[in-house]
C-alpha cells in the first residue's frame, strides 16, 4: 500500500500523465484511478489491457476493490490481456490446459514410481502424499477437451 | 463447423433472438456474430463475457478469427470471465498459479521417488522423464511470487 501511494506520488510529481490517460488522451488528476498501476514508462501495458477490456470494465472493476488488492488486479489482467493477444482463441485458458495435462503426467510417473519403490521398501511407498490429487476433482479438468484444444496449440505462444 | 452452422440454423428457425441480441435489446439477424455460440438458453454465458470485455470488444475478436476457432474463443472467454467475476483480483490468473505450484510439488516428489528408486535399482531410475522441466523456463513461473498470490486466495473459489 505504502509502495502504491509512493509510487503515485512520484507520477505525479512528475508531471507526466499516467500511461491511461496518455493513452485516452485526458487530463490525469490526483484522483485517476490508472495512475499508481500505469506509470507512464509502460504504455504497452494499458494498452493491452484497454484492447482487450476496455478501460471503463478495467476501471469499474478497479473501483470496486480494495485499494490494497488492485496492484494485483491489474498485474492478473495485464497478464491475461497479453496472453490473449498472443493467442487470440486460447488465451491464458491454453496455459491452464498445458498445466493440467503436464500436472496429469507428472502425478501418473510418481504413481508409478512409488508403485515401482514398494516393491522394494513395502506398501508405505504408496502412501498418498497429502493433498496428492487435489485438483482433479476441479471442473477445470477436462477443459481441453471441451475446448479441443490441440497438442500444439500451446507452449509456442507463451 | 458443421455444427455451428446447425445451431446457427436452429437458433434462427426458431424466431429466438440469441443471448446476445436478447441482452442487448437488438435485433438478431442471420450475419450475428454472436447467434452460434451464445443460444437463447445460456443467458448467463453472455452476460458474464459482456461484463468482463464488453460486447463490442468480444464482436471485434471474433470477427478477426476465422469462423472454425470462434466456438473455441468464446469457450475460453468465457471461462476466463467466469473465473474473473468469482475471483475479481486474479481471476483464472490465480488458477495458473496454483497449477504451477502444485506442478513444482509433484515433480519434486517424482525427483525424489526417483533418487531413492536409484538405491535399489542404479542410475536409470533418475533418467528424466520425456519433456521433463520443459515449463519451468517459462515466464509464467514465478507469477505466483510477482502476484503475491497468498496460499488460500486459490482453490476455494474455483
Amino acid at each position: 500500500m505504502y509502495a502504491v501511494v509512493k509510487v503515485k506520488e512520484k507520477i505525479l510529481s512528475s508531471n507526466s500523465p499516467c500511461a491511461a490517460c496518455k493513452f485516452l488522451r485526458r487530463k490525469c488528476t490526483q484522483e485517476c484511478v490508472f495512475a499508481p498501476y500505469f506509470p507512464p514508462d509502460q504504455p504497452q501495458k494499458f494498452a493491452n489491457v484497454h484492447k482487450v477490456y476496455g478501460a471503463s470494465n478495467v476501471s469499474k472493476l478497479l473501483n470496486d476493490l480494495p485499494a490494497t488488492q488492485r496492484e494485483d488486479a491489474v498485474n492478473s489482467l495485464a497478464y491475461e490481456a497479453d496472453a490473449r493477444l498472443r493467442d487470440p482463441v486460447y488465451g491464458c485458458v491454453g496455459l491452464i490446459s498445458i498445466l493440467q495435462r503436464r500436472l496429469k503426467q507428472v502425478q501418473t510417473d510418481l504413481d508409478n514410481a512409488k508403485r515401482e519403490l514398494a516393491n522394494y521398501i513395502g506398501p508405505s511407498a504408496v502412501l498418498p502424499i497429502l493433498h496428492q490429487g487435489r485438483f482433479w476433482g476441479c471442473p477445470e479438468l477436462g477443459l481441453s477437451e471441451r475446448l479441443s484444444i490441440s497438442s500444439n496449440s500451446g507452449p509456442g505462444t507463451f
